[in-house]
């Protein structure tokens, strides 16, 4: 069977798991942000990402071009994760017959935006009839030298790019029946692939990366269990975004689209004074790597219990 | 702006139309059955194929292994029809929570055996929740020398492979609530992307390839719009399905998955019997490429209106 890289316990982990069983020889081993295979004299990193509305978003958030360009920079996302330089990307869109030729152009238009913006071009994809809006966003890019999230080793620290929380406070306001704070739903509506920054941490010597997607808790979970370690994370060091007042957030909030990255301890202390130079951008140590397994949240160097993460399932 | 290959007439192309001219610089050309890029020293070909629950087909009607292997082929069959080599696919599937993990795994386990049965693997993909199930294929190929639907020349004979009517006809039964013929309902379950026929036929001299997952007639008119060209299609010599009794539905049936192939005049008349031996399936001369524009169907000489293919809006 093919290797899949160890995942962290939950359900939507075990349909993974099933998968990969079933498949036997005819999967490649996956489980990363990417899968990674040679094509001839390159190594391509692919990935894909499913949105349905009503479900991971919902079109009244958003502006058609908003929700293009969110599509696009989650899945162009998952390339970061590995330090891939993208190349392009492939859209399926089921749509509801109603909707106006305008609001898909616009859509991929939006799409077509946030690949320029990381050197990549739309190449193609399918347009079906749906019931509801489904985005599904392939993304193709090269890496010479993949940062994998296997490979973090005992003694590395664990930082963090940005500020957390933003997005979740931005879905909680809609919910609420209430309009976001401008600059959390900036962060839910306009994420940037962190492609350059995963490029310059891989140059530093990061020696595993994830994306937030699922949320700091559940990610860094996934990087514990994916290099057979255990993340140690301060959660007063966990730093918020301006509109987030508590700390769970910070920690909860999922399609973050931020990077958790381990680095060996000597990369410090001026670390993070130039990625800040370099890329307009916070990087912050948040935790250790230790030995063990799973992820352990401390306050004042007390265990505490961590909030839930978004669930897939 | 990038080209795009001139489509039919018809509200689902302009969709398309209007997709590629609010890309402009940020998009590829695009228009045929896949993308062709060029990345390091392979030329590759993308294509992405996704199918809704209640929609494209309906979970009854199939075990989640043929849907698979269905959702699979279709993407595939694209592949093919630029004559690729498939070596790779991504799934992303947005499923109901209810579904058991054994109905998932069942449903990849059905993707990998089409992937292997034209040399190519599962790479990863994305698991997602949603109301209804929604497939999304991603394939990639390789190809050095893709043959497109642009390159049909005035002159040309039109040939397809197999024979045409199963799925329409497997899924008129299920409809009305009966069972399909064995054989038809197989069409539908199993079919084969034609990968070594096309391979096959480029090495022959084809002109022009496409597949029918629209349909005979629609998918003819597509050669014709991007080629330039007048196509010219005998109804009568169009192969039916052994258990179709109407010339119509052979003509309009979409989700074939056989090829539409142009090639020169002088490869008869020993190719239908040469390609038979080779692929253990038919190849049927159906008419020819003539000057001018659209498809024309005749019946003995003279000209018949089209049935209408399936419309995806």
């Amino acid at each position: 069977m093919a290797s899949l890289t160890p995942l962290a316990e939950g359900p939507e982990f075990d349909k993974i798991r099933a998968i990969w069983r079933a498949l036997g020889d005819h999967g490649a081993g996956a489980g990363d942000d990417c899968a990674i295979v040679e094509l001839g004299s390159e190594t391509v990193a692919l990935s894909s990402d499913m949105a349905v509305e009503g479900i991971h978003f919902r079109a009244g958030w958003l502006e058609p071009r908003e929700l293009g360009w969110r599509a696009g920079a989650a899945a162009l996302s998952d390339l970061a994760a590995v330090a891939a330089q993208p190349r392009g990307v492939l859209v399926s869109l089921a749509l509801i017959p109603e909707w106006p030729d305008e609001f898909v152009a616009e859509l991929m238009a939006g799409v077509g935006d946030v690949a320029a913006s990381v050197g990549a071009l739309v190449w193609g994809g399918d347009v079906v009839r749906g019931d509801r809006l489904v985005v599904d966003v392939l993304v193709v890019g090269t890496v010479a030298d993949p940062v994998l999230r296997t490979g973090a080793q005992v003694g590395d620290e664990l930082w963090v790019t940005g500020r957390l929380g933003g997005p979740a406070r931005a879905i909680a306001a809609w919910e609420a029946g209430i309009e976001p704070e401008r600059t959390a739903r900036e962060r839910f509506a306009h994420p940037e692939p962190r492609v350059a920054a995963a490029m310059w941490l891989r140059d530093e010597g990061a020696t595993a990366l994830i994306d937030l997607s699922d949320g700091l808790v559940q990610d860094a979970g996934q990087l514990a269990a994916a290099s057979g370690v255990r993340c140690v994370i301060d959660v007063d060091a966990v730093p918020r975004h301006p509109a987030v007042d508590d700390g769970e957030t910070a920690l909860a909030s999922g399609e973050e689209f931020e990077l958790l990255v381990a680095l060996p301890v000597d990369a410090e202390p001026d670390l993070a004074r130039r990625f800040g130079q370099e890329h307009g951008l916070e990087l912050t140590r948040i935790g250790a790597v230790e030995s063990g397994a799973g992820l352990e949240l401390q306050s004042g160097g007390e265990p505490v219990a961590p909030p839930a993460g978004f669930r897939h399932f």
